[in-house]
């Protein structure tokens, strides 16, 4: 097949026209129209065919391969991958490994002569501080309400329903938003809601540490479930956990971006068990390469609850962040919060939708977003990177023989930072490597970590 | 025995002069120079004894009684009470009854035309918009770190260490102090820090649920123990407690203050049991007679964990307070935050270091305590008030025969939202009255909902 497809472009539209072919060749494997195996037309013949410029088909195939609806095969074009409703899971990738969490432990900022290339740590120092105090006079100006509302200001949750929206496609509505502190603090909410001691919860292996911990507190039973390079495997997903909590937009701390096929087994598996599927979205604003994935949450709203948090995105010392669920889960979670006098401090979300608002945050992170890139792509120089171009860290995959502890300390040695892969793990580690992280670290620091890093690794 | 006290007063002291007694005439008890029964001078001979008015000796035993060191006998003058050290847990009291939590589901405004007598909530409005930006202008003025400090910022440890000294006496250091976001987080960072699932801890029955809740989740067995009229009975405690949860200086909601008696066995039980008091001070700022008493903390601050908040003598909607332990306990709890990438958002705290510092908060506490004692007033010719002269709500206790429940709805007929004090209570309530909160709702309420109170009682 080639330009047969029922495609078409409308330049009235208000969305641009890349994004309408990735809609509508999405569409048109999720339909039937296009089966698994078939090979799409040529970039060139597309765009000659829709009397569009090369670029805009190309954009709109690399987004659509970076969500894993097309599969490339080397010289010979694009063909549709095997994404169809009920395909069966798609077997382990060849095994890969796992790494890092958003561990604080080595966070701080570089002591004494030390470059600390620290996981999960954005950059205090890009935010305009004249944004900064434009969002806290804001905030003061708003007498303060004589009660917390347990579900958050009805402003933000209207602004955000919004932002989510322009920023990460949800189709959301204010009563699916609830503002919280943080995804730590959005997850130990939902473990309140939904999990009773004992229940069996789902975590990924390697993973965030932190979020194991928020739900062992809760009394959960925790299983670890393999991650590959893809994200997690839903075909080894056990049948009885009542609950999931996963990275699919960048898996933490490995990188790898769940495919849509994985993304679809997951849905059905969550529907067959009847779990829950817990999506943290932490760093999902932040990609270098194609649009971020459409959320999880976006596949079945009522199988998933979506995370975010503004600890990447501005900094973890502002303390906001937003559940988004279906309303009645919503509403569960706010009793939760009034059963311990749980609160959002006010100011705190009047800055956040001050910054919304006027427009300050989605500047910052398209600041932040070219700045990270940059850093990003000083590291890329160093032998075993893992992970997509995307957030705040990047996972180097040591050589074997050489135990990621020693060469810790040999970094160390020679100025740099780095955190060994272990501590990312809540069983035996499975794979030899460590974390770098860029987000705290100027882009000149990040040079020279760089550069010292190097004549450690193979040639 | 009369004037022979080894008493004085020195005027060039910083100190006041009813000060000065009081502490004198306490360390006469401690140390045995005074002893249980002993009859102290009239305030008149022992005023003309020292050389100073009346007023001030009358000022210094009327503190020492609210304490617990004296006791009168009606009409033959004050003696000293049974505080001898190592003195037995004193008798329970004449059965009394208990009441009404930080409940916030009637913690509203009143809608409509109700007068809403919520417990547990501070006038709002009572905020000097002022003030209010001017803590938030210097908090945005104050670039972000790079990572949260998990005890929260020193400058701000140490300006709270000062205001505990002046406004509670407590004499700690910085290290000492972890700041939170409230009672609950406190405590929930303690329980986290000491709890095993199945550890038995003692809650006050009645007393505030959002404490018990927490305390569930963290695991633990809850234990119910009886209060009365002063507070909780140290006779009556279990000798197995992993740790007590308790509000000593005006329990909740019954309104006792704990005798000195009683916190002498309440630190003694806990030395003999190797338990833990969690003493939450939520309100100890507000008292209309005499000064506070001294925390429990400074008898042992080994045994004891304090609690503190903005939530009553600020907002709310602040969302911060302060654990005051050892600096062993302090970084335990550290550590347990680090777990869950716990944090107090940071300009929130410049925001409360800035009302500390400027005396913004303390000048505050004065006006609203003023406020408050005048709502109170308001109140205080219904019959069948219970507890002290403090806090922002008092109960009010009905004639047998005449359910809460009852009486709240024939309150609510006639424009008054009252709470039975059912809801305060774990187990099967054993007190039949309701709870009336002034601290939101405006003096002319007050005294409307006063009166209209007034034809529902016995004359």
């Amino acid at each position: 097949m080639t330009t047969s497809l029922p495609l078409g472009v409308d330049r009235s539209a208000g969305t641009p026209l890349a994004a309408q072919i990735t809609a509508q060749l999405r569409e048109s494997v999720t339909s039937g129209v296009l089966r698994a195996g078939e090979r799409l037309p040529s970039t060139r013949d597309l765009a000659a065919a829709l009397g569009v410029s090369r670029t805009v088909v190309t954009s709109a195939y690399a987004q659509l391969f970076a969500e894993g609806w097309l599969e490339g095969r080397h010289g010979s074009g694009s063909y549709v991958a095997d994404v169809a409703p009920g395909a069966p899971a798609d077997p382990p990738p060849p095994a890969p490994s796992g790494l890092a969490s958003f561990s604080t432990a080595s966070a701080g900022p570089g002591d004494g002569g030390l470059i600390e290339l620290a996981a999960g740590v954005p950059w205090a120092e890009g935010i305009d501080p004249a944004m900064w105090r434009r969002a806290w006079r804001h905030a003061g100006a708003r007498p303060p309400s004589p009660f917390p509302d347990l579900y958050g200001l009805p402003s933000l949750r209207a602004e955000l329903a919004r932002y989510l929206r322009r920023s990460r496609g949800l189709a959301v509505t204010p009563d699916q938003v609830l503002i919280t502190r943080g995804v730590s603090n959005g997850l130990s909410a939902v473990a309140a809601a939904l999990i009773r001691p004992g229940d069996r919860v789902g975590i990924e292996e390697p993973g965030y540490q932190g979020g194991l911990e928020v739900l062992r507190r809760a009394g959960a039973d925790i299983v670890p479930c393999r991650v590959d390079a893809n994200g997690v495997v839903p075909g080894e997903l056990p049948s009885d956990l009542r609950l999931l909590y996963t990275t699919p937009a960048h898996q933490y701390p490995l990188g790898g971006r769940l495919p849509v096929a994985r993304r679809q087994a997951l849905i059905a598996w969550a529907r067959a068990a009847g779990a829950v599927i817990v999506e943290d979205d932490y760093d999902g604003e932040f990609r270098y390469d194609v649009a971020p994935l459409p959320a999880l949450f976006s596949m079945d709203p009522s199988a998933v609850v979506y995370l975010g948090t503004t600890s990447k995105i501005l900094t973890p010392v502002f303390g906001a962040g937003w559940v988004v669920a279906s309303p009645a889960l919503v509403a569960s979670l706010a009793e939760c919060r009034r059963q311990v006098s749980e609160r959002v401090p006010e100011p705190v979300q009047y800055a956040l939708l001050s910054m919304l608002a006027s427009g300050d945050l989605e500047r910052h992170i398209r600041k932040m977003r070219l700045e990270y890139a940059r850093r990003r792509a000083a590291l890329m120089a160093l032998p075993g990177l893992r992970g997509d171009s995307a957030g705040l860290h990047v996972v180097l995959e040591l050589p074997a023989g050489r135990p990621a502890a020693g060469f810790a300390a040999e970094a160390a040695a020679r100025g740099v930072g780095v955190t060994p892969a272990d501590r990312y793990f809540c069983g035996e580690p499975t794979l030899n490597a460590v974390v770098l992280g860029y987000g705290a670290t100027p882009l000149a620091q990040v040079r020279r970590a760089a550069g010292a890093l190097r004549p450690l690794l193979p040639p």
